[in-house]
């Protein structure tokens, strides 16, 4: 299987990386980030790029633009991983366009496009006959969409619940554990490298409602945006109400949650019971599926990293070249 | 899809009922109980099978025997449920070699099978292009058999760990909790169903063992059996061992692990901090994967019950349906 990587950052890298290490019978034929790209049909070589992106920045030309390379390069199936504004899901939603448009697989780790496009796209992949996949998406390396599709056929899930946000699970656990201020949580999760500076991405449930949204369009094609989740953040949590709860043996996570027959899609700090399968500790994830058949599934695993972002990738192209390698 | 159902107790009656009520594309077209069988290549009236067993003891009629409705029946995929003996598999190998021998797929709860015959039961079903699956065999409704084959593409697992008995895991929460003696906890879980008049096939490890043994096998291909085992049960833990682990912020659970790089392959009771996931509570299952990319996963279920494990049955069924319908 031939692919282009559009984006080298942490994620790209980690994919490049892999695709290295392993025989896994992936080429690299394409490749870029914001500024430059590189194409060669019998395979990049890896190792040159990666050093040259660490040492001057860039890991190809700079006459080479990102859509030259979805435009122009031979590849089965497009990595889409590239840095993407939120508000509109580009420069991703863009390139994958043009990638699917061209009759081309393709496989992200970029929230925006699915959340804000995932009609629009699965339509545009389904009438080229390319497979759109994004496990990267929702829960870093927990294959819940691989689960959810192809695990538990005959199951109707009917309610999901998760720890979705490594960040704000990693300051709530410190909150506890040591009776921190979110404050002084905060500045730890900073100094961790687990927040940004500016965290309100994380920190007021927007990560995580992103991610519900996604699995809930996924599961039930409910076409739902961010305006359908109800978000309430973690900034305000104070240490009282968090000893409160752990004195009656419960505690308190950002509980990311779909009943679709009650109309609910919220994100919200919830009071957890301790053994509580949803009760990770730290920066992990954990989904909980409800399902008629199998009951209560749950899945814990890294939410985010750069090998387990790239886990996932790889699972998706791997999928693709099993199932669908003769559509093109 | 036309299936056989072998076994007529809680797992095939929870298979009809869940054929019956879904609209899954499922046609029963054979069934049998251990002293009566029927066949309709139009489809068995199951509700009228469910009654008949529940005021006579037979779902079908006595003068067909269950090989007969093996090798009679026009089915795609036989449901190999019946009671059967773990000393040497049977009755239910004979039926599943029949079924692979006429190129039917063949699905199983059985864990006998698999654990005695795996090698030459996989190298029979490859003969006659068809598929064995046993989802069902390996912690109930959690899909770690579908999650290991389909979902971890790239990944190398490097070893398990997991609570894969419910009635261990039942008596040892209630020493816990309830400060119960071993005797007592065990007498609970008699009460309450989860434990056989006989309990030893549970308390000894044997179960968690035999489990263990499927998944090396299916993972790392090891051939290894019930023998190759390092076994202790959780009957003679103590009251005062279990208060001296909780001492120490830590809990007693029946622990199955599997790391061949070490050779080890055991079934013991062990020591697991608080806020571990696979410190899981009552009769629930729990299995941890060491991965090396998508680091460690974990997944949580029920590992008994009529229709969680009726669900595993039906997604493998219909994974076949999906992958594997053109085969014959």
């Amino acid at each position: 299987m031939r692919i282009a990587i559009l984006g080298f950052g942490s994620v790209g890298r980690g994919v490049a990386q892999v695709v290295q290490e392993k025989d896994l019978g992936i080429t690299v034929t394409g490749l870029a980030d914001s500024r430059s790209g590189i194409m060669d049909p019998d395979g990049i070589d890896l190792q040159a790029a990666l050093d040259r992106k660490a040492k001057t920045g860039f890991c190809g030309d700079r006459s080479t633009a990102p859509l030259d390379v979805v435009d122009g390069a031979e590849y089965d199936a497009l990595v889409e991983v590239s840095p993407t504004r939120i508000e509109d899901g580009e420069p991703a939603i863009t390139h994958i366009v043009h990638a699917l448009s061209r009759g081309k697989h393709a496989v992200t780790s970029n929230k925006g496009p699915i959340a804000l496009a995932h009609r629009r796209l699965h339509t545009l992949a389904a009438s080229h006959g390319a497979q759109l996949r994004y496990e990267a998406t929702v829960c870093g390396a927990i294959p819940v969409l691989h689960v959810l599709q192809h695990d538990l056929l005959g199951n109707q899930v009917k309610a999901l619940h998760g720890v979705m946000n490594g960040t704000c699970n990693f300051i709530l656990t410190r909150m506890e554990d040591e009776g921190l201020t979110y404050d002084q949580a905060l500045a730890e999760a900073r100094e961790m490298g687990y927040a940004e500076a500016d965290p309100s991405y994380d920190v007021k449930g927007i990560d995580a409602a992103l991610k519900l949204v996604i699995l809930a369009n996924t599961i039930w094609d409910l076409g739902v945006t961010l305006d359908d989740v109800e978000i309430t953040g973690i900034d305000l949590i104070t240490p009282d109400a968090i000893r409160l709860a752990c004195e009656r043996e419960t505690t308190i996570r950002l509980i990311a949650e779909a009943i679709p027959e009650k109309g609910l899609l919220r994100v919200s700090p919830r009071i957890i019971p301790h053994g509580h399968p949803l009760l990770v500790e730290g920066t992990l994830n954990a989904v909980t599926l409800h399902t008629d058949l199998a009951g209560e599934l749950t899945f814990i695993g890294k939410g985010a990293g750069s090998v387990e972002t790239a886990s996932a990738v790889i699972g998706d192209l791997l999928y693709i070249g099993e199932h669908h390698a003769g559509a093109h």
